[in-house]
């Protein structure tokens, strides 16, 4: 039977969701917390990997099991045995053909900033820091441009070695809430480290050091060096992945 | 030279602000902080006490220096050797007289809620959980009712041998903020605990088990037996302390 986890974690802790050679990971914990429960040895597929650091509101993912404990129960026997930064939202069964990363037709993430000349003890676990003041209506303009369908190489990480570099954007929008500045976006997909450099270069659009054109020309001429530099880990939190026009 | 400070920490590794036998405290990092800078062994004086694990967003103290590091600059120096966690929001020169705790007039804090069968990952750091649902209206009602000056001995922990127990509310309610419900209260002093077994009888009154006419009736007893539990530290805030009309 296949099972659909609806996952929140916080990843400052964590080697990002999938598993490593060293160091602790998100799948790792989840897939150890299955074991526990249902005494087999498994393999947990999200709905894509998310790096070191990042956080997840709900991520999902899915696994198959011969375990005789309901689906819609899953989650509660295994937030029991899950440490207190990575709890499961929900359970249930899936399809067969359901595919946690492959089935997955939007994501949206979200990208906090806050401004200030050093780290604000009680912001600073969620969201990047950026030390001078920023133009969020020029961030927002920039961020309007990438919506549709766009070759986004030059928001590629250098070391990438993806061929397809064409996505869809949806939303992309910058505002102003409770303190923070947010970037947050909607896609079929992203591009390794995509979001951490587009807020990178949203940010120089805020500090006014790209223009609205400079943005244009960075996404024609496809290179990397003329985006901004890669924000942390830390200020990206996945929000929610779509499934066939309906949330799983 | 009297120095002022105002602060901001995340209270979760410490064991509150005064320094302890066993344990480190947001106090002995800022003396032992102080110490680096300008080389003098002294001692920093908070407006209050805060207890193992609540949080400060702008908490006041002073010390006295003979450094002659500019007082409007001591912050940067400060932040420069101090954890993640603390951080000196601004410094400036007080007046001989200023007290940080003596001087102070009203103090602010922020309960935080939320609701869950589990802890959520991304708000169990700042907020306590309660798991069933709450009426907020009635809370705030509830809460309504503590403003004005009042014997609080039914709020007061149960080890607590201080004799002066009638402080003055000058704001106490309750609302619903962002899947948060939040207590804000303003008074000129609070009870050890005080805030913390106030939440607790807010939760009870939330959940029906207490009735507005029960709360009368624990003020008027003034028996701690009749009051909520003690909620968890995590979901307390200082948010800010007021001296002579203006805040420092």
């Amino acid at each position: 039977m296949r099972i659909v986890l609806k996952i929140q974690y916080d990843g400052t802790n964590y080697c990002g969701w999938q598993i490593q050679p060293n160091g602790n990971t998100v799948q790792e914990e989840i897939e150890r917390a299955i074991e526990k429960i249902t005494g087999e040895k498994c393999s947990v597929t999200a709905s894509g990997r998310t790096d070191s650091g990042v956080h997840a509101l709900s991520q999902v993912a899915h696994f198959d099991t011969n375990s005789a404990i309901p689906p819609e129960k899953f989650y509660s026997a295994l937030n029991a045995v899950l440490p207190n930064d990575i709890k499961i939202l929900s359970s249930g069964e899936a399809d067969e053909n359901f595919h946690a990363r492959f089935s997955a037709k939007r994501k949206t993430y979200e990208y906090k900033i806050y401004i200030g000349e050093f780290p604000l003890p009680l912001k600073d676990r969620y969201a990047a820091r950026v030390v001078t003041a920023l133009d969020v209506k020029k961030m927002d303009e920039a961020a309007k441009m990438l919506v549709g369908k766009h070759d986004f190489k030059c928001f590629l990480a250098a070391n990438s070695s993806v061929k397809d570099t064409v996505r869809e954007i949806y939303r992309s929008s910058v505002a102003e809430k409770d303190g923070y500045i947010i970037y947050t976006v909607t896609g079929n997909g992203f591009l390794y480290n995509m979001i951490r450099i587009i807020a990178g270069t949203l940010v120089k659009v805020g500090q006014g050091k790209f223009s609205l054109s400079e943005v244009d020309e960075m996404l024609v001429a496809k290179s990397r060096a003329l985006a901004g530099a890669t924000m942390p880990a830390k200020g990206l939190t996945l929000i929610s992945v779509e499934y066939e026009n309906k949330e799983k």
